[in-house]
């Protein structure tokens, strides 16, 4: 038995501060065509594709910021990749700044949305572990402003059923918190896919840069194995205004295995068919009825921070 | 600064079945002045260090059975172990079969020890996750009859000030769940210490076999920097009553990188100094007050098992 579906894997280039959305719309509808022509069911972009990754910079007026989210999904710029994906029957997941009117009030996310093959959006995923700082670090290179400019996502780590499996979506450094995982395989994901934009260098912790290639594959090579899920993961990479980003787009297998990845760090389709019956021995293998514990996990949903002994 | 901790990873080769445990002893009593000699302030043995791993045979003698287990600890066969210690001055840690009469009934757990300088002990921990089966399967070259020989680990998954930082244990399996770093991590972990029989051939799964010891290191890897604790395991090693196991004793760094491991199947003791500090970037890195999405979590720690949606 194999239940396939071929993914590209769209890693973006860096995108300039100046471009516009139907610069990049048009960009992304060529990889999307591009994938078409190599037999995929969905393309995968990555996080905030639309634009630059505007939280590595100070914005201080609210209209400015308000100007890199999108106010409806889709919009007057973004319909020609529905009607694109529709015309070629191909699914995508997209990950953009949004910006919604929701409890009398604006809110901001870094969401994601996936969209079935008919151009009818599936589901959408709200950031749930924002990173980065709310004040201004003039000292530092470059800002991670996302716990400033963005509201924490509100939840729950869905699952949907689409393109023949269970299909889960998380962001960036939602990938490196064993939760996410945990709670996307509660829900039965057999498919995980996640966009990033990850600098190459931590500027509080300079130590680490030497690593980031490493800690990024080693959260998800994990996260699928624990949880028998696919996880692909797409990074925005190169040299973006200033800020040096990871590629390393990834497609890992339920075994941890990396089996496909970006060799460079331009746009770049990396393609891979994934048997989503793969899943099914690391699931019975952990086999969570039989195994988990979870009259002993409390504090993992109790408690925030560490409480060491006196 | 730094706080520094050596460390004597204590692989064992395989023990016969028929062998006693006062030759056990003794040859943990060489490892240990070994570890002694190399200036270590910690030895750390395995898995169920004093016999043969029993899980992997049928024994349904109630009283043969029993003769596995420790009834007191130190008993009259390991107290040479604890006043050898206390002469050196060097603390271990010891995995045992554990016989307990407790709630007016006779129990049995895998169970660690952690023991301090003075060969006094500090803290027992009973296995969380026990993996294997309950029933014979006449099929397989060798059974894993944890479940059915011990009673789950009644938690919880505590942590002890001991030699300078913060110690935790989790035993084999235990390491391949999430859950059990992030309980360790939650009390403040800095040094996490695992005991480990791990078969390189899963009856069931022969197709995972070529990734045991890949799949072994990865969780740990994982586990040590999403929770910024230093992980040593120790395995048993080589071919036992017919059971050939992983070796890849391993000291991982809170980086999640492997800085020392065993190049044998036999008796190895695996020596490095770890700086208990080098915990710190991690654990602010992640900073679990300001990230952790608990309010998310609940599913972790009540819901069993995956519910795919409809």
């Amino acid at each position: 038995m194999a239940r396939l579906i071929t993914i590209g894997a769209a890693q973006s280039g860096p995108i300039r501060r100046d471009e516009n959305r139907a610069t990049i719309v048009e960009r992304l509808i060529q990889q999307m065509r591009e994938a078409h022509r190599q037999g995929c069911d969905l393309i995968v972009y990555t996080e905030v594709a639309l634009t630059a990754f505007f939280s590595h910079w100070w914005i201080d007026n609210e209209e400015e910021l308000d100007s890199w989210f999108e106010r409806e999904m889709p919009g007057p710029e973004t319909q020609p990749l529905f009607d694109e994906a529709a015309r070629l029957g191909i699914g995508f997941h997209l990950g953009y700044a949004e910006l919604a009117f929701e409890e009398g009030r604006k809110r901001h996310f870094n969401s994601a949305i996936l969209v079935g093959k008919d151009g009818v959006i599936i589901g959408k995923f709200r950031k749930m572990h924002l990173p980065g700082h709310y004040e201004r670090r003039p000292n530092n290179p470059f800002q991670n402003l996302e716990k400033r400019y963005f509201e924490f996502g509100d939840g729950p780590l869905q699952t949907w059923r689409a393109f023949g499996g269970v299909v889960g979506m998380c962001i960036c450094n939602d990938r490196r918190w064993t939760e996410t995982y945990r709670l996307l395989a509660l829900g039965g994901v057999e498919l995980t896919l996640i966009g990033y934009n990850t600098p190459d260098h931590i500027p509080e912790y300079p130590q680490m840069d030497r690593l980031s290639n490493f800690h990024h594959q080693l959260c998800m090579q994990a996260g699928a194995y624990q949880n028998g899920t696919w996880v692909v993961a797409v990074g925005k990479a190169g040299v973006e205004e200033g800020v040096s980003q990871i590629g390393l787009t990834s497609i890992i297998a339920p075994s941890g295995e990396v089996v496909a990845q970006s060799k460079t760090l331009g746009d770049e389709l990396v393609v891979h068919t994934c048997d989503l019956d793969e899943t099914i021995a690391y699931k019975q293998l952990f086999d969570f009825a039989a195994n988990r514990r979870i009259q002993h996990y409390g504090p993992i949903a109790s408690q925030l921070a560490a409480i060491s002994p006196p």
